[in-house]
């Protein structure tokens, strides 16, 4: 098809696509003779993974550009373009470590919840450093409130896996499955958090006991 | 204090610290006499405040400039400056409004669930771009898993509000409490979001009929 057509077809529009193409986001047309180029159903489906990566994941260009390399190369295992996948999500690179405290809080949390990961598991650095900001922030007393959220997440990933578990015989279609289950799940729980919220706030007393209730 | 120790006390260099003063993200030093100007406990919290945003909820330096405001502004209600930081955070300003079909979803989804919210709640724009891109991408299957994420987070939402209810009583730390567990909570439930996955990916059979059972 002409640009125009996958312009149509994606809702992009040919500037931007041509710009991806620049920024190797996109793979470039086929020649399909003189002066003549032809882009196919591949071109489509990435373009919907870019955008959906961009605009519904927030992602910048630089880490949109790393997670498609990983989509792409036959050779990355699809555990570790997760691994990409969830690098590339904002917020990831804090300017320092988080506290050994934190770190310990997690692993406890972790222990009592009796879950079995290894230390390089993405998530553990990022819980520290939200805890690292609740000590701050002067607010221990939020760390309440992780057993509750650690089942909630447990009941999320279940859901996940059961949804989006890699199909090892299609590789790319489940490599691309990885990428949007892991970035626009978390924009989707996000949302669900914001309607539930409102919700629990319409149809809850607000007195100020509840900051001793059982949360869930 | 002097801005040395406000940068020791908060481990933000003395650069960043002017930075974020001309950026409008700090209220400048008082002057405490002719070439002197001194620093207080409230520079310490905002600079945390401000790294929490920037570092932890990857936000970008003009989005924090609208939620500081929002939180110095008493005329802004509390409901409003949660508002605010939903805004604030990552991926919100897709190019275009959800399609019909996926907002009607998120309706059904929402009346499923009992869930009472109005029209204007940035959820159901945020979840309906989610599904639209699921759509798109030929994945109309992970539709099923809705019901098992909206359960999880209305356990996410109840731990929030028992957690972080504001206070009237004292608005602005009630504002900084608002931001910070509306910012770092979506943070926080992806990071435990990762610990799960590989916890639930490690404990069970990865047969592909997993895709059949009941997630949750």
């Amino acid at each position: 098809m002409r640009i125009s057509e996958l312009a149509e077809r994606s809702g992009t529009s040919p500037a931007t696509i041509k710009f991806y193409v620049r920024e190797g986001l996109l793979p470039p047309a086929a020649k399909t003779g003189y002066n003549q180029v032809s882009y196919g159903e591949e071109h489509v489906r990435r373009l919907h993974l870019v955008r959906a990566l961009v605009d519904v994941g927030g992602l910048p260009i630089s880490r949109v550009r790393a997670v498609v390399a990983a989509v792409d190369d036959p050779q990355v295992p699809l555990t570790e373009v997760m691994g990409v996948a969830q690098h590339a999500l904002p917020g990831r690179e804090a300017s320092s470590p988080p506290s050994d405290p934190s770190r310990a809080a997690v692993l406890d949390l972790v222990a009592a919840q009796g879950w079995a990961v290894h230390d390089g598991n993405p998530g553990l650095a990022q819980v520290a450093a939200v805890l690292d900001t609740w000590v701050a922030m002067g607010r221990k007393d939020l760390f309440d409130g992780l057993p509750h959220y650690a089942r909630a997440a447990e009941a999320v990933a279940r859901t996940d896996l059961a949804l989006v578990w890699p199909d090892a015989a299609d590789r790319d279609r489940s490599a691309e499955t990885v990428v949007v289950g892991t970035v626009l799940g978390d924009v989707l729980v996000a949302g669900l958090r914001r309607i539930a919220q409102e919700h629990v706030a319409r149809t809850t007393s607000h007195s100020h006991s509840h900051s001793t209730e059982e949360p869930s």
